[in-house]
């Protein structure tokens, strides 16, 4: 019943390792169809190059397995929390891609130092605080959501204009309008990760780009009058 | 009417993720023809993958598309600008390479510490200043092309000695008599930016390499008396 | 009589050079039958490309060589007194992975910084001291397993929970319960070891991970209630 | 006549690109018939995609070429001087690799911290200063060839037991018993210069590795009593 979502997952999760963004089983995509209130994710711990399309898991909104004979992502209650959070999004992907991860575990936000970070995201990508230890005992994964979630809120960040986040001591999650989308900004982060980490060694004192420069880049790309690309 | 020329841009365009400069569409090269008065670039935002030659954009001085369905790159006005200012080049490239990008998001000029630089840049590849938010708001792209071309002015350097700058904030731009030569340019510059990086980590307190060396470097392969190479 | 583990300990070492991790003749893998008290391991400086699983070399528990027509690896003497001070382990991987190295140079212990490590390696992994001159001028590579062998004693570490270690001025040995498991542990070292780096370079006041963290990480694998994987 | 060792220098030529050392042109490899008293070499600029076994460069001690249509190497004045001043070596590398031409660029000697470095290299890999104004501009090569036989001599360092040299400004040289020793030395260096940088970065107070660990790897491989490998 699902055979289209499900090879729409299977594939934007083989994109990962073609992306070189994971070792093993170290990576998860899910994306989601709003009509029916059900989402498909990675089954969890299985290797890359067993994987079919047959053995993506389908979910329900209340984190229950609908169809698939595998558990579901370890961190699919995440995914759960963000789709209920951003109703805007229909795809999300959680690696341990070396350079975002490196930020998450010294818990840092991304500054935007340049265009190619504000192509795609729009000021800071947040860096979450660790979980309390109550918070870490039970519900582990569902709190890492809802604390993405209320960060967000609290921030007044549009979900579509900051496309990613960093958990603090663990790693970076990514969504988008769709898994491919997801997956793409999964592929950006890394990069600017990497090429923010080299901009803060060669000048130590470096400050952010110009507010009015993350407003133009993003407005290009994203804007009511954006003159990028075809469309 | 021009297949020749979209021929060797298409081709030099597909060097960059050959050569591992490219994350997705991050990248473009141009070339021109000085007697006709027209440059051919590559189109935005299209995929490497799905490109063709007959893809390319043809562009009058004016920046007038003359032929091609797609809309050119949207970096296509500093292209002209600089063809405009710089009549001995016959190629440009812009990437989005993770070292020079660092160099840039830093703000700093890269200075000559080796051979491997002098062979191909005379003295320091200038970072140019980010545009005012003026010229940031409007013809953001035209603006890039004119800084560039006003601080080689000022600063009287010859393009063919000095092929390539970088963009606070953005980025680098390199050139050359043709597409070719100006992506070997980029390809160069990655490598520059990276030993160029490593070697003032290694040592705190390094000076640039001296003058006389640089002289030696950029005369024995393009000095009038050359004796690298076979020419 | 030893052709099934020959050709386990083949293909665990043809890994090596797979996953990255070694440079010419630079890593061994080893396992055992711990039945019939035998261990078999890769001969010494013989290049990957030309190994067969005949070539692998079995040794006894005194470490004399039952069969094979090479010697045995040089670090022979360091896996036979792990496989006699950790009963539970089956197989054993010496490297100079870049990263797992420039730690064990540097003479540090890798802190646990995020849930990458923790999913595999109970706090820090820790670095052995150098070995004192007369412990490396006489049976300096049993010395160097009798080291190890003795640190984890002293400090109660169960090697199923931290199944790696570094060695000053060396690089790292990593184990499992079988030859495959020892592999992934070493290719799980080299990422971790490249992500500490990195985060210790973007935030100098770096915290380990909070421990309740590092008991959830390794429980939610390895622990009774375990719920990653399909287990 | 000269078949058989352009044939070899062409194959060793051909492992730079292979092993990654390279971009462009920009490394050379040469081997000398010490009995002829001639040797080897790429000639200047060509690509490596280009060269064939027949396109290798006849040189003879007096830095006449004797066959071959195309110049030599630029740097063949250095190899010559290398192999009139070390006559237990056959052949010599150059590359620009990256992590050992920013240690060159840097100024600085590669310190001894591990074994990774002991088993190739005994003690410091020696970086040689910058050559003055007057030996730049006139007989540069040459000089740089002078300038390492010299320290080399002043220092009293077996150049089997160093079989490499840094220099100031501009990157690495290596040599071997033959061109593929050679070769292999360049690799080696390279992945010592990295693990070095790193190890420093993650250490700010690294001291070498003991004398005796320097000792027990260079004898454990080149020693009278080697039991490293299989001779």
């Amino acid at each position: 019943m699902f055979d289209e979502l499900k090879r729409i997952v299977y594939a934007a999760n083989m994109d990962l390792p073609k992306y070189g963004l994971v070792t093993f089983t170290w990576g998860n995509v899910s994306a989601i169809d709003r009509e029916k209130g059900l989402f498909v994710i990675k089954p969890s711990g299985v290797a890359y190059d067993k994987l079919t399309p047959d053995d993506m898991v389908v979910m329900d909104m209340d984190g229950k397995r609908i169809e698939g004979k595998y558990n579901p992502s370890s961190d699919t209650p995440t995914h759960l929390e963000l789709y209920k959070a951003f109703p805007e999004i229909g795809g999300i992907v959680h690696t341990h891609s070396p350079y975002a991860t490196a930020w998450a575990e010294a818990g840092r936000s991304i500054p935007c130092y340049g265009t190619t970070h504000a192509d795609y995201f729009y000021g800071d990508i947040p860096c979450v605080r660790c979980l309390y230890d109550d918070e870490i005992e039970n519900d582990y994964e569902k709190n890492t959501g809802l604390l993405i979630a209320g960060e967000f809120k609290r921030a007044n960040k549009d979900p579509r204009a900051v496309p990613a986040v960093l958990c603090k001591n663990h790693g970076p999650f990514t969504w988008g309008k769709d898994a491919k989308q997801a997956v793409q900004n999964a592929v950006v982060i890394e990069q600017v990760a990497r090429v923010a980490y080299m901009a803060e060694k060669i000048n130590r004192d470096l400050e952010p780009a110009p507010q009015v420069l993350m407003d133009k880049h993003y407005n290009r790309k994203y804007g009511v009058d954006a003159y990028y690309g075809q469309s």
